[in-house]
């Protein structure tokens, strides 16, 4: 159903791109620009494709342990209250429960910095009262509603303009502005950067709060040998977790392992160590038993994180010929109930040349879930906003909105003045304006005929792409030929074991099939970051092509030594190892392995440091046509473009999962996704996917991806950039651009719902 | 009780040894023996014993996976005969009966050279004709009685004496002996050598097949996902079965995962892939679920490995003075059903000083269980022979014993005229002598008055101690100064997680809490060999300590880039890094390691080679005290006295762990256990420990343990020599001539049963 509106992606090589391929600095291996790939760069299908299908793939959710004791928790009904007295006798006299962890006896460790991990005070509906153990979740959950609790009612705020008032009910003594205070950046005389500008356009935007959803829900299974801590937990980052865990128990970070094999999404929801899988280790202590915690759709809903809502003011001013000398913002998001980053003013520092530049950001407590990174945390809500804005700008003075852009593309990082290390996107704009049909859009904005009002929208977009150290891999060579990769990171669902297995094949030519990559588990594994923040491909693979070309060294060493040659005068081929020309000589992997007195050969390879002074990241646009019907003021977005320089790609179908997956998330923030609080209860009201609408493939449009780059040699011996965040990053503007170019009216707020286009339509 | 019983063990460390220590070769680190060591040599607890005496320790017995079938084998109840037909339908319709496998639906797969997986040919009682696999072992049961098979009863043989004769029944078409002649040893003259001695002794010797019968059973559980097979191996080598399993099932050694966490003994029944453990991969890819294999008691007495027998005429001469002058061994062992080594003539052929050697080994088919290497194979058996012929000889020139033994010692391997790297034998003896009362020892033999005749026997070993590469370990070091150690090597019990951790937390300077050891899994730990031999100590410990040391080294270099100072300004001290002097400056690992940009530091380390030239041995005296009761015949043991050189101590723990267990269980060689076979039937009728009596703390006698030796320096960076094998190695000697002391009469055949003592009373 899907493919069938895939437009065939496109990958751009051709050697008339604006830039010269840097040459090669860190990377001392072969640039793999300059050779033939036979493995890197192909469409291979992933290595646990069979496991996922078939339904044999164990995920954190389907992990048994013998006599696993399963919990449930107890949150708070309400958006802010103190526990007077908590009774739970009536509970633990169920038969089946085998222990109960409240604040009352639970150790009081502290968390979220200003709370503990059971805290008397609760600060937003969904916070943890109780967790429960017992022979299973049915039983756990009927001891939940025997607890009783007297709750203390107390006042609440669940809405960042008015929790920033004086006399907004405190959810902290210091009060609701974390820090007290906005973030504050400069450069340049914004004033006189104003004073030049012979056009300003200026608007508020405010973005909604976006629950993160994944698939598979926050899950941990945990167990205790003695002192020694196992968790098998749901999660982006196995290191964060253990270390996290460690401190807060009190262990050494060597007795508690964390194993995430397979995972059901996450978009940055999993990224830290969760109260759940430390309840469950407390509480698994106590019973002497193993302890499952998996959490529920309305849970997730409530208390796992979210993309903080944003209200932008925004101001920017441009010269008649279309430089721009001024972006202001002004803009405050809620953190939830607990300290968080709701800050997204990068994207206006960042995107375009521009000299003088401020930024005021507020970040506020209020009765609600806490805020968590977000796939491109900041950059979503921030492009949004200003990419409406430089098309107002545009407009303002009469230029095409995407020449605009392209004058005010710069080849320097603009915050930090440091040159990246390669930029593609005037590539990017040019290929994919041309196949969006970027010339024929409706001018001016609101002439489609209509009823259904096709428009076009664009959207640049910048991501920090480069990954970098610390990461490794160890790759260990077996007789046969056959290769293990550790690493400490994880696949979350993107590919990473198929991409890892990849480098090795690639390396050391040997067939995918006799690559094995093992990842997500703390006590095996070298270190690797946790997955998030596009990192993790440009991270890790440099780490397993730098151990495969280690192992090659360390094969032709070996075969030199035994065959009495110098190196120069051996080939590699197909993981045989032949002596150049006539009277050919070869050895086999198995036999130097012998020579050498080895059974398995052991390699740890490392991801280099980037290189000085440059700045790197990923870049891309997307251009969006969408239908409006201005009769039930419904959008339909019928087409993205999708066109980016992500440096080199390891697995177009990896990376077209990715973009894909990505649009449609941006698709989701721009048309649907919602969380919404009752104002008068301070209650979610939309706690399940019937009522926070995500979208479907019925939702989904074309989608065209086109790749303009190649390897990026500055930054390793991958050159690749991360991708998974910039894929979301551009589609909400380009959506919101393109239904100001089909109605001529600019929704400013998300998402764009029929009642909003309606309201607009009307005024 | 048994501690009771157990004399405070002596650690020699005197500077009046023999031998002068050698100087440092092999080894780039400090001298363990030139400081003072704080864990290692120091009487740690085993740092798996809470899980061990909680009952949390997960052995391959207790793994349980989701939707695990249980599988049983049908094994042929005559010693030879052929499948003529096998019909599995009726057990295939047992409601619960998942699969059968028979040499029918199997693929062919090779095994043991010259049979095969599933064989219609059936060679001994126990081997195998059906594996079936059903929802629980009741039913898997009950379908083995249903499966209908037509045999072709064949002669039999089941003693290697009448198996050698032309006439014999013939399990193979080229005969039954192996090889078709026997092995044979020379050095000298040895027709020269009996002509030079004055006095020449002659007896034949023999001994009996002895099992393994470790605690827990033989046991697999196997689970597929997709190609990608993993197997929890009750193993001795997970390698081992990991290369052999990936062989015959054609999958790249990669695509094998072999785990063994804990294990309840092996004694060498373990070491290689049982046939179980392959059927129950191929069926379980047949019905798509894991399944479990775990062997019963009698299954694990008539199939899986035992200690083969011998029959060894010997002769040996000496001159009057007491110099050997020739050595000759003719001597036959039954392999039972397929190829096995059945040989015990090293004891003979490097012992003792004797320039005229000769030996002629003959390896014999049977239609019993196939034998394999049991602790000290060959060598319990070889011992037993020699040393009694080595006091016979004694007694024929009027010389004592262990003067005799003295006027025999040599410096240089016998076989490759090599030096050894160190031998404090001699103070072995000296120290041992005198705990046992050697001097008081009834004279002559025979003539303590008796109804209770006390005697005292002893008997020399040697084994090969050094172990030797490959071997690896993985350190990985994390923030907070806790480690994980990772090695392919496996704990079968003896120990081997504390004394790797504790070498670790020598080198490092950490608490022993700080460090966790993995081993056992080969997907994630470098190489290491089998755990036999006495070669796992040796082997491993030095890689550990290589790669604590490289980590060491790591921060000093960490520390000294950060401070700015030369790495000789620095000291470690308890894992933290100090400037020499006033004004000191100090890191920690956190410290350095955040000034590294690590999170967690790796290092790999290995075993080097031996030291080229050398002989490696362990070597041991056992002076055994007993009681023979002359109206019954019952032999009493009530005490031995054990002295060793086995290099460095480790851990004085589980070193006397390991000295008390072979002890016991040559004690149990020497006067019970003992498999029979109804020479009518060829049945076995020694299948359970009832009938087959192992030896039980009600046995056990007074163990005094004194150690004679320091770390040898030449071999390794720990200098350990193994110590698992030597401990069993003359005990069944030290008794069979402690016998004798107390009793005048020589019994030459063990076990050493009461109808034998009497029989001999009689004489």
């Amino acid at each position: 159903m899907a493919d069938s509106k895939i437009i065939k992606s496109k990958y751009f090589f051709e050697e008339d791109f604006t830039e010269e391929l840097a040459e090669v600095s860190a990377n001392k291996y072969a640039d793999w620009n300059k050779k033939e790939l036979k493995v890197v760069g192909k469409p291979v299908s992933r290595v646990d494709g069979y496991d996922k299908v078939s339904g044999s793939a164990v995920f954190t959710f389907d992990v048994i342990l013998p006599n696993m004791a399963h919990a449930k928790t107890l949150r708070c009904p309400h958006p802010h209250a103190k526990i007077k007295r908590i009774n739970t006798k009536k509970a633990e006299k169920i038969p089946g429960v085998l222990g109960i962890l409240t604040y009352e006896n639970a150790p009081k460790i502290s968390w979220y910095g200003k709370s503990f991990l059971f805290d008397p005070h609760l600060r937003y509906e969904g916070d943890e009262v109780a967790f429960v153990a017992a022979e299973n979740e049915r039983i756990a959950e009927q001891a939940l509603k025997l607890i009783e609790v007297d709750y203390e009612i107390l006042p609440f705020v669940t809405d960042a303009a008015e929790a920033m008032k004086k006399d907004a009910p405190k959810l902290y003594d210091d009060g609701n502005i974390r820090g007290g205070k906005p973030s504050v950046y400069e450069r340049g005389d914004i004033d006189k950067g104003f004073e030049e500008a012979s056009a300003v356009a200026e608007q508020t935007y405010k973005t909604q709060v976006e629950i993160h959803n994944p698939t598979e829900p926050h899950c941990s299974v945990v167990n205790w040998d003695g002192d020694y801590l196992t968790i098998w937990d749901s999660t982006q980052g196995v290191f964060s977790v253990r270390d996290r865990v460690a401190d807060v128990l009190k262990l050494p970070a060597s007795r508690v392992r964390v194993i995430k094999k397979y995972m059901g999404g996450a978009f940055g929801a999993k990224l830290e160590a969760g109260k759940y899988t430390v309840m469950a280790a407390l509480l698994a202590r106590k019973i002497g038993r193993p302890v499952r915690i998996a959490l529920d759709r309305r849970e997730m809903n409530l208390s796992v994180g979210n993309r903080p809502d944003s209200v932008q003011k925004l101001k920017g001013g441009a010269t008649k010929d279309g430089r721009l000398t001024a972006l202001y913002q002004y803009s405050y998001g809620a953190a939830g109930a607990h300290p968080a980053g709701a800050g997204c003013s990068w994207a206006l520092r960042t995107m375009y040349l521009c000299p003088n530049v401020k930024t005021e950001e507020y970040t506020v407590y209020i009765n609600a879930g806490r805020a968590r990174p977000f796939r491109a945390p900041g950059h979503v809500q921030g492009f949004f906003a200003l990419e409406a804005l430089i098309d107002e700008l545009a407009e303002k003075i009469g230029m095409d909105p995407l020449e605009f852009r392209i004058k005010n593309h710069t080849d320097r990082d603009q915050v930090f003045d440091a040159p990246y290390t390669s930029k593609l996107l005037l590539d990017a704009y040019r290929v994919a304006a041309e196949a969006i049909g970027w010339k024929n859009r409706p001018q001016p904005a609101g002439s489609d005929a209509g009823p259904l009002k096709r428009g076009i929208g664009m959207s640049s977009q910048i991501w920090w792409g480069g990954g970098g150290p610390p990461a490794y891999a160890t790759l260990k060579l077996n007789r046969d030929g056959s290769v293990r990769i550790i690493a400490g990171s994880q696949d979350i669902g993107t590919g990473t074991y198929t991409i890892l297995a990849q480098v090795a094949s690639e390396v050391l030519e040997i067939p995918m099939e006799k690559v094995e990559v093992l990842l997500g588990d703390t006590a095996v594994a070298p270190y690797c970051g946790s997955s998030g923040g596009s990192t993790t491909a440009p991270s890790v693979s440099p780490a397993v092509r730098d151990a495969a070309e280690q192992m090659k060294a360390k094969l032709l060493s070996g075969a030199a030594a035994h065959l009495n040659v110098s190196e120069s005068q051996l080939v590699y081929r197909n993981g045989v190892i032949h002596t150049k020309g006539k009277n050919k000589k070869s050895m086999t992997i198995r036999e130097i392995a012998r020579k050498m007195g080895e059974r398995v050969l052991v390699t740890t390879g490392k991801r280099e440091a980037n290189p000085d002074g440059y700045a790197i990241n990923s870049f891309g646009v997307q251009f969006a046509e969408v239908e409006v019907d201005t009769e039930t003021g419904k959008v339909s977005v019928k087409k993205i473009v999708a066109a980016y320089d992500i440096g080199r790609v390891l697995n177009p179908k990896t990376l077209e999962n990715q973009i894909h997956g990505g649009i449609i998330q941006g698709l989701g923030f721009a048309l649907f996704e919602e969380r919404i609080i009752d104002r008068n209860t301070g209650k979610v009201l939309t706690t399940n996917l019937h009522d926070y609408k995500l979208p479907t493939v019925k939702d989904t449009p074309q989608i065209d991806i086109r790749i303009v780059s190649k390897g990026d040699s500055k930054i390793s011996n991958t050159g690749v950039k991360g991708v998974g965040e910039p894929a979301m990053i551009p589609t909400p503007a380009a959506i919101g651009n393109a239904v100001y170019n089909a109605i001529g009216k600019r929704i400013k707020s998300l998402p764009i719902t029929p009642d909003k286009v309606l309201t607009a339509l009307q005024s």
